[in-house]
């Protein structure tokens, strides 16, 4: 087995000299790698099929989750080039001041050091994560499912190889190749050389590093995202975005899980949006209110409220107000992304105030919560926590800063 | 006891309340905290009295950290009176942009929630950091150290009085009444109602708080800081610097506590500058290089160049290159603040570039290591972390961010 302790020594040590590199050096590896993905297809395509034909047990959604063609890696190989033609986070001035003592102080951004990434399935991560560290200066350290190890070490050899052969320290990308716990137990102790801990998962996985890290960790656990239908609401405008943020890709965290609607608007807009969720294969499950009005549903249980589904289903509750709606979320949400519809602005500026979620909306669907939807040309993860990052994290989430101080014989008196 | 589960989370609802209260009303709470301070200087004076008269043990550092009178209560009060007249983080739009597709997206300054501020001693970072949470909007919970129960708590319901009386919920300020660790270990477990927890005081304390906090930390164990004199430097400004940064304050974290002299330097440097020190009281630990010019001084052992003397102690070390003095500080230092002394552009840019701190210096005393000093107005402790906040850390330190998303309709394709 690898020495997990030396490894992460040596990737502290690396981080030293990529965190002095050059933006060029850095996007001219990015875009070998990316030709070398492509070039090495078939080696990746063989590498997967070994993985699959070991998970013939797994659930459909996670065998194709796991699997990968052409197409597929050319879109991995696609990112690392969009990786490369964004911005160079490293240096960026973000603020400074002269002194009134002649000290001329300046924050700059700097990368964080080594980043460890504990993910499931996707073989993309290993890809998507290797540029996004390497482009903001961090070495990586990566540890994936077992369902998935032979893909991962193919993508991690290939990218590695072409990495080095660009003028990286080898020891800038790492993988754990193991699938044994115990390696990840003794990673997350690691905390004199690792620097951050980004889990990416399920929930079990999730809860499971939060647990055992001596490393700070930013994760998010799970997407119980609202939309809440006021009372003043477009019900036209409502319907279409609270049957896009159910029924458009419902496995994803910022999926909606759970419709609030105020009572006086209940009567208008559930049997309709009701019928078209049915219509389009979605479970629903009510509160009692919402079953006087549609009798054929299932009604809520209270573990419904605090439940990600990610799949058709929903849970509805009709509420008498605004402060019903936001105390709920607020309760039994995720703080995640959230969303009012409404026409009137007070109700609209109290939500945004009040909800505590990193993303709150004004009329539009919960699932543009997104690195790339956001503009940020990018995604690590997104983050529920509010310590460093919440949101959408991209490459400035991957970064920390110091402070450069330029004097000229300044003493303290 | 008090139930510590309870306060916290009644702590987490006030929260919420305090997250959207309008600036004039903490400021109007702070001003008037201030005013109940001096007009009660007595009240605290006697409460002092108990603790200084259980502190008869103590050495007399700590004794004389303890230890308050009136113009230290009204230095108090006036930080308060200061925290009142900064600008308020809560609100501020940090950037934002207005998306093709219509969305318009504002990161949002918000508070953190629910801070914990675990410390020993002075008495002062009792009303500090009660009037810092305030102004970022965030309720605190304060355990502070045994040898002060008195007088800490006798400034807490000064102040959660007056915050009351002005509109303020009860539980937005809060303090742990206890003596026991048991109490401690317990709140560090609460990370469903606590968002983050600040440990102020010794290695020990800050050391306990790590390994117990289920909650995220912010924190900074130690300060060894080193000033590197190159051989381009100015050794006049060197000297003055030199001498600054270790004896104008040594017990606090950012006085230097190594000095590396380049070889070249060392010989018209070295000899000068420890008759300087030598006759400051200032004792001097040496290396081999170091003895052959002073040989009256003694001789550093290993430990010493990881050792926070906080004290009229310095370690000297002669070196052969900027390259090892960067490494010397990368390896042994605190990553808290480090000087270079030069002439030189590119030793100063290398400097800068690669020693690994949360502040680094060309020129001029670790000793600005300072929330004031650099102009933040205020501060709630120094991160050495490189995660949230790295260096001092003020106002906006104490605040994390929400996404506000404002649309008309959107839906994801």
């Amino acid at each position: 087995m690898q020495n997990i302790k030396e490894l992460a020594k040596a990737a502290k040590t690396a981080s030293y000299e990529l965190a002095v590199l050059s933006g060029a050096i850095k996007n001219k590896a990015l875009v070998r790698m990316a030709g070398s993905l492509k070039a090495k297809t078939k080696e990746i395509l063989s590498a997967n099929k070994t993985d699959l034909a070991k998970a013939r047990d797994l659930p459909k959604a996670a065998r194709e989750r796991l699997s990968l063609n052409e197409q597929r890696i050319k879109l991995m190989a696609d990112s690392l080039l969009a990786v490369a033609a964004l911005k160079d986070p490293v240096g960026e001035v973000i603020e400074g001041a002269l002194r009134p003592n002649g000290l001329w102080i300046q924050k700059v951004r700097v990368p964080i050091g080594v980043v460890a990434i504990i993910y499931e399935s996707r073989p993309n991560v290993t890809s998507d994560c290797i540029g996004l560290c390497l482009k903001s200066g961090n070495a990586c350290i990566l540890k994936g499912g077992s369902e998935a190890i032979a893909t991962n070490r193919a993508v991690y050899h290939i990218l590695k190889n072409a990495a080095v052969e660009s003028g990286l320290p080898a020891e800038a990308i790492n993988f754990v190749d193991t699938v044994e716990r115990k390696a990840l137990t003794e990673l997350l102790g690691l905390s004199d050389s690792i620097d951050l801990v980004i889990p990416r998962g399920g929930e079990g996985l999730i809860r499971f590093v939060q647990k055992y890290s001596r490393i700070p960790v930013i994760k998010h656990y799970k997407g119980i995202c609202h939309t809440y239908v006021d009372r003043y609401a477009d019900l036209k405008m409502a319907e279409d975005i609270c049957f896009n943020a159910k029924a458009q890709r419902p496995g994803v965290c910022n999926a909606m899980e759970t419709l609030l609607v105020h009572n006086e608007a209940s009567c208008d807009f559930l049997p309709e949006m009701i019928k078209r969720y049915t219509q389009a294969g979605v479970e629903i499950r009510g509160c009692d209110k919402t079953i006087k009005l549609v009798r054929s549903i299932k009604k809520a249980k209270e573990l419904d409220w605090s439940t990600e589904y990610l799949d058709l289903i929903l849970s509805i509750k009709v509420v008498d107000s605004l402060d019903e709606a936001i105390t709920h979320i607020n309760h039994y949400g995720s703080h995640h992304s959230d969303s009012i519809i409404t026409e009137s602005y007070n109700n609209a500026r109290e939500f945004l105030n009040k909800v505590d979620s990193a993303c709150v909306y004004v009329n539009a669907s919960t699932r543009f919560t997104d690195g790339y939807e956001f503009g940020l040309g990018a995604e690590i993860g997104i983050s529920t926590d509010k310590l460093h990052a919440r949101g959408p994290m991209a490459l400035p989430e991957l970064t920390s800063y110091k402070y450069m101080i330029f004097g000229n014989g300044q003493i303290r008196h």
